[in-house]
C-alpha cells in the first residue's frame, strides 16, 4: 500500500518544514549495552517529536477546499502539536481534542501554534465522541495520529534519514503505541535497508502490540504506563504492516523505562520523554541479542513536564 | 601572553581527543530573547563540559618524566573529570581533590576514568591544603582548573570553533567562575572575530568578577549560588585578560538562572547545568542591548544530579 516512491516523495514534500535531526552516540551507553547504538534524535525535531513529519505530510496534501475548513485530531500530545504547527504553517485552522490529563507542556505547545483545544476524558471513546462533534460543527478534515497512510508515510522518513546517515545497521528499534512510527520505520527498512531487523519496544503495562502479534488479531491496550505516548492500541492500518515486517516486540517494565530514560538524560545530556526511552530499555534488557551489533534507535520525542520527570528521578 | 598561534596549535593538539560540539538554535528562545542566539553545546562535549579542552591541552604537553608521576588538581567537578579522562587517555595517574559536597554524578565520572579522589571541606583553603599534601606525596604535576595558561588556551578553542561555524556574531557570552573559559573566549574573539563583543554572565550571588572589574583588583567570591561551577574567585592569570578584553559583566539572580535553565531543557531538549544557563539568563535580563543581534552563548556543561535539578523545577 505504501510504496518506496511514496516515502521518497513524502521526504521531498516535508523536507523544508522539518529538521534533519542529528544521530548521536554515547561511549558509556555503548559500554552499558554491549553494542554500538545510534540514536536518531527526534526529540530535537520540530514540536519535539517525530510527529511533525507525518502531520506535515498529511496536511500538505489537502485540497484547497479542505484547507478552508481546517484540520482536526485527537491526541494525547505530540501529534496535537504537530497538527497545530502544520496548520499554522499552511495558514489554516486546527482543532485538537486532548485528554484533560495531558502534560501542560503539550497543551501550551498547541496553543502557541494557534490550535484550538477541546478537552475530554482520558479514554478513547470520549476522544472519538468529542472529535466527531468538532468535525460535525467545523467541517474540518480529521488527520488521525497513526491510522492514516499519509501520516505513516511521513513517519517513515525518520528511519530513511537514519539509514542514509548510518549504513549497515543490524537492528532498528522504535517504540510502539498506535503503530504509526513503527509501521513507517518497518517499511523504511524494507525499502532502504532490507538487511536491518526491525524490533519494537513496548511498555509491559500497555503491551497490546506484543499480544496482538501473538494472537494474530488486534488486542486492546490496557494502558498502564508512564510512557504516555504509547497508551493507544495499535491501529487497523498499522497492524497489518507491523505483523508482516516486525518480527519481535520486546516489553519492558516501568522501572526499566525510567532507568533507560535516566541514562539518556545523564550520559547524553538530552531530554527525552518516557516513551522515547522504551527502545533503549529493550536493548538493555536483551543484551545477548544485540551483543556487538550496530543498533539504531528512534528517540521518538522529548516533551515531558519537568515536574513530572522530577518525580520519576526523585 | 597567549598568542593566536598558541590557540591554533592547541586546537590541532586536542582535536582528536574532543568533540567538535554542535551549534544549536531555538526559534522559541529567539522569540523570547528578541535576538538570534547560537548555542555552542559544550554540554555535549566529552565529560559533559568544555573542561575537556583545557585539561587535554595541558596534559598533552607534559614531559615524559612528569607523566610518570601523574597529574593532580582540585575541582568542584567538571575539571576533575576532565583531568581524570586526560590521564586515562595518556595512560597516567590522576589525583583529584574534591569538596565532599560535589554532585555524585561528577564523583562517579572521576572514578569511571580511573581517577583517585581525595575529599575535603568545601572551601578553597581546605582544597589547597589537601592538594599540597597529595602533590608532596605523589610528585604529581598540578593542573589548575583555570589559573593555568595551557588550560586557558585549551578553553579558547570552543569559541574558535563557534566563530568558524557562525560568522558575524555581534556578541558572545560565557559564564565566569575562575575565568578560564571567559579569558579563553575573550582571546579567541580578539584573534578570530575582533568585531564580536564578549560579555560575561555571572550569578549575583558570586559576583566577584563584576566587583573586580569595578574596583580594578581581584575581589573574593561570596559563593552563594546554585551555579556550582561558578563558585570560585577569578584568578591572577585570568583576571588581567578579562579586565582588558571583557567590557561588561551581567549579573543574574538564582531565579533568573533557574528560569533560563528550564527554558533550555524544555525548548531545546538538552540538559545543561545551572552554570551553563547563566549567559542566557543574562541575555533575557538585558533584552534591549541584544535586540535583533546575533548572539553566541557557550553552554558550558551538562553535569547535574537529576535529583538536584528536580528540586529546582519542583
Amino acid at each position: 500500500m505504501i510504496t518506496k516512491a511514496a516515502i521518497e516523495e513524502a521526504h521531498q514534500r516535508i523536507k523544508q518544514y522539518i529538521h534533519r535531526t542529528p544521530v548521536m552516540t554515547s561511549k558509556s551507553i555503548d559500554e552499558a549495552a554491549g553494542c554500538s547504538v545510534f540514536f536518531k534524535c527526534e526529540n530535537l525535531q520540530n514540536v519535539g517529536a517525530f510527529k511533525a513529519r507525518g502531520a506535515m505530510n498529511a496536511a500538505l496534501q489537502l485540497s484547497p477546499d479542505q484547507k478552508k475548513k481546517g484540520i482536526a485530531t485527537h491526541s494525547s500530545g505530540n501529534h496535537a502539536q504537530a497538527i497545530a504547527r502544520a496548520a499554522q504553517i499552511l495558514g489554516i485552522k486546527s482543532y485538537i481534542v486532548m485528554p484533560h490529563t495531558t502534560a501542560q507542556i503539550k497543551k501550551k505547545g498547541v496553543l502557541a501554534y494557534g490550535g484550538e483545544i477541546f478537552e475530554c476524558d482520558n479514554n478513547i471513546a470520549a476522544r472519538e465522541t468529542m472529535l466527531a462533534e468538532v468535525i460535525k460543527k467545523t467541517g474540518a478534515v480529521e488527520i488521525h495520529p497513526f491510522n492514516n497512510y499519509e501520516v505513516m508515510t511521513g513517519q517513515a522518513t525518520a528511519a530513511k534519514e537514519l539509514f542514509e546517515d548510518v549504513p549497515q545497521l543490524d537492528f532498528l528499534l522504535a517504540p510502539v503505541g498506535g503503530g504509526g512510527l513503527l509501521s513507517g520505520t518497518a517499511l523504511a527498512a524494507k525499502y532502504f535497508s532490507p538487511s536491518t531487523v526491525v524490533i519494537a519496544g513496548e511498555p509491559a503495562g500497555s503491551d497490546d502490540t506484543y499480544r496482538s502479534i501473538k494472537s494474530g488479531k488486534i488486542e486492546q491496550a490496557q494502558s498502564q504506563t508512564i510512557a504516555d505516548g504509547l497508551l493507544t492500541t495499535v491501529g487497523v492500518k498499522t497492524f497489518p504492516i507491523i505483523q508482516e515486517q516486525v518480527k519481535e516486540v520486546i516489553t519492558v517494565t516501568e522501572e526499566e523505562i525510567i532507568s533507560a530514560m535516566r541514562l539518556i538524560w545523564e550520559r547524553m545530556k538530552i531530554v527525552v520523554e518516557p516513551s522515547a526511552a522504551v527502545p533503549l530499555a529493550s536493548v538493555l534488557k536483551s543484551k545477548e541479542k544485540f551483543k556487538g551489533k550496530r543498533v539504531g534507535i528512534i528517540l521518538s520525542g522529548g516533551n515531558v513536564d519537568l515536574e513530572r520527570a522530577s518525580k520519576l528521578f526523585a
